[in-house]
């Protein structure tokens, strides 16, 4: 199913616009001008203009073939009709905001049914209901009732989430570590449009390099799960639902949470990488975004101080990564930088940060023992990062390089960024550190050997769940 | 043993002082000429003065009696007899930066036997060997070479790190969150002071409402739960070694780690919550630092978004809190609140951010069968924080209240101090808020019935672990 209209529209009409500050309809109305294309406020009892747009009464009067998303500012029990008058107008996509369908019991499942109906009928692809809708910062496209949106930067990651409000925790956190979103999207409901739909559209987004998933739980295991592993762009899953919290979660989407440890297995079949907050999502995102694919769980790891590369040692080795013996050649380049240093097998500890501890770095890197570098240094001033030593070497060894540090926020920002920019993620504690390799270490370890993930003994489709 | 000359000191000398920018003896000195009391750089071979200091030959030539703390700059060679010199000078405390001792194989360890001596002979009280040092930002007092170091704001937690590298870690991590320590103490090799002396000395420090532990494993473990369980202020550890790491570890601190289930249920047995990374160690000692002490483990949560409520809860809920029902009355007051909303048992889901959203957590701090409680809300500009509804109600309910929330940086900065200048502990993501939530959970779980806590049948005693 193309979803093209619903996420990369030409044009927009905001039905139920207000010129009344603080209502969804003014929200979004607000967030909606600022796309390129064409904006339509819709609502048949307003007069007058808002946004230096003239209210139209209905979207059957949009006179404009672009206009190809509808945002619904309207209560639940008119939607399936403005559906119906989207699908009419030849709009093929549209956010319902409002909740009181299938998440609110009887008589929700029921309008959701006529909603369902009416986008058929109409060929409407719907994001939602019940949900915030979805942006894209680089198009200015901004399909959302929220605030502050347009504060969140355009970035290579793009977030689909079951929850719109989960999906904006990450967004936001996004914007706080002072990076970006290639699209951020809640489904909400999942109408018609799922996870499938979502991941295969932003699988082929030139801007999106990792695709981040919130699930809670949904009824289409197997399809999500065959679509993950069709999908070109590398994966990573925020799985919530361990625990039993009941009629809660049930209230939410309409979906229940309890799949957990199905999905788990289930993505661990099928080779996406899974992580337990919103901060680990967007770090092993991060990673994967920005690093080679490792070709397998073998981890080099180089550590000016002892105590983080413990840490970062101890948690990697419980996420399963390997530490293998670094190759005659390389413990030789190392002992000769570091004559009588305390610890030159791997991990590798420097002791303290010195000049040549990012040509310790690039011997590691280099070793065919190791598939993937972490790298812990506490900031020095009279040192700083090895930016120069770095500098061509993921081009070169084509493995990922991940580096985490400590140091006063104002002092390594700068020096921080420049290490980014040669290709290698960073991160501001021990455990973060760890925790993007450790996602890195999951993807090779599940996407190896794809053709020993056979179809019979598939967990997942044994648990029978259609899809 | 009173350690007051060490961590409290009225002036320093800094031996092996350098006027060489880089060398640790400059660094040293460079630091420590911030301190208010005097400093006097110790070096028999130089001559002149740095930062306005006359070198002298040997503490023994300082005639100031203000002098008990020495910085050791020097070799380890010559730390038994310059340690020896400040025994005779009256020096009641060093701090030791060099390595080569007890971690350092056999000849390593008949050096630190020699340090001992020569430091029980003299009466002196020492920090590390094989240690970054210590800071008290408040005072000005940074006993390090580290660099960089006076950007550390003074806060109201002591970090207590059995590495150094793992004390920046912790300390650089507050910086770049906005926050301060009251200490920073990274142990080394533990000679003559190990974590029983700093926790006694900082559990009397008036600067100090939460002491952040960071432990590999040490060989006094039941010294260290007898110390935690009798100081008055809320510890929380971070016990590192779970895998095993083999001689990386061992060479670090010349401890073994792989003590780390007995620490784990000895904290647990002890009344320490713990946690597992370096930003949990920070969340967890903030929360604990700022709440009133929660009474059990019964947790409240008000979620203006699902999504995100529902990944506190399960979190929460693995994590062993119970989420009472709500008193009669709380439940008529949010329904009167808000009118056919989603979900008014416990979590509370207001569907999304509304003007009464702090009437509905005020509502629910106030229950009777609550503890703590749990807020998560996404920022949303046009209604703010509840900053003036929240005002006054942790002194009234005496009870811990979290708030976790999303939004963007430069918008929420202020509004979130403002909830934390209400005795309110702030957090940007939902798992964030859960864990620190999680560390009071396990504070109450583990101190609620001190009593119950017999002697007999003490796992770690069993153990036989000696003092």
């Amino acid at each position: 199913m193309a979803v093209t209209s619903l996420f990369d529209p030409s044009g927009i009409a905001v039905v139920g616009a207000s010129a009344t500050p603080g209502k969804i309809g003014y929200e979004a109305m607000r967030n909606a001008v600022e796309f390129d294309g064409p904006v339509y406020p819709v609502n048949p009892s307003a007069e007058g203009s808002v946004f230096d747009r003239e209210f139209v009464p209905s979207v059957t009067d949009i006179e404009d073939d672009d206009v190809d998303l509808a945002l619904l500012c309207v209560p639940a029990p008119v939607v399936p009709d403005v559906v119906a008058e989207c699908g009419e107008a030849g709009i093929g996509g549209a956010v319902i905001f409002a909740g009181g369908f299938a998440e609110a019991g009887e008589e929700g499942e029921r309008l959701q049914e006529r909603l369902v109906e009416a986008a058929t009928e109409g060929d409407v692809h719907l994001l939602g209901p019940n949900t915030s809708g979805f942006l894209r910062p680089a198009e200015n496209l901004y399909a959302t009732f929220a605030t502050d949106v347009d504060r969140i930067p355009a970035g290579n990651v793009a977030v689909i989430a079951q929850s719109g409000g989960l999906a904006y925790a990450v967004a936001f956190h996004a914007e706080n570590e002072g990076l970006g979103v290639s699209a951020m999207v809640g489904l909400g409901n999942r109408a018609n449009v799922g996870f499938e739909e979502a991941i295969e559209h932003f699988d082929s987004d030139e801007h999106t390099d990792a695709i981040l998933l919130h699930v809670e739980g949904t009824d289409d295991a197997r399809g999500l799960l065959e679509t993950c592993r069709a999908a070109e762009t590398p994966i990573v899953a925020y799985n919530v639902g361990e625990q039993d919290v009941g009629d809660f979660a049930e209230s939410h989407t309409g979906a229940l949470t309890g799949r957990y440890e199905l999905y788990e297995a289930g993505f661990a079949q099928y080779g996406v990488p899974t992580v337990r907050s919103v901060a680990e999502l967007l770090d092993a995102g991060t990673a994967l975004a920005t690093c080679p694919r490792p070709d397998g769980p073998n981890v080099g790891v180089v550590t000016a101080q002892a105590g983080p590369g413990i840490a970062i040692t101890d948690r990697l080795k419980a996420a399963g990564a390997k530490f293998p013996t670094l190759a005659d050649e390389t413990r030789e380049t190392v002992e000769e930088i570091l004559p009588g240093m305390t610890y030159s097998a791997n991990p590798v500890d420097t002791g303290r940060p010195m000049p040549a501890f990012g040509d310790v770095v690039a011997a590691v890197a280099r070793d065919e023992n190791v598939d993937v570098v972490v790298v812990y240094e506490l900031y020095e001033g009279a040192i700083g990062y090895p930016v120069d030593a770095l500098e061509g070497l993921v081009a070169e060894v084509d493995k990922p390089i991940v580096f985490a540090t400590g140091g006063p926020d104002a002092v390594i920002r700068d020096e921080l960024a420049d290490l980014e920019a040669l290709g290698i993620p960073t991160y501001r504690t021990p455990e973060r550190g760890a925790d993007a390799v450790a996602a890195l270490v999951q993807y090779a370890l599940r996407n190896a050997e794809p053709e020993a993930i056979a179809d019979d003994g598939d967990a997942v489709a044994d648990e029978g769940v259609s899809r």
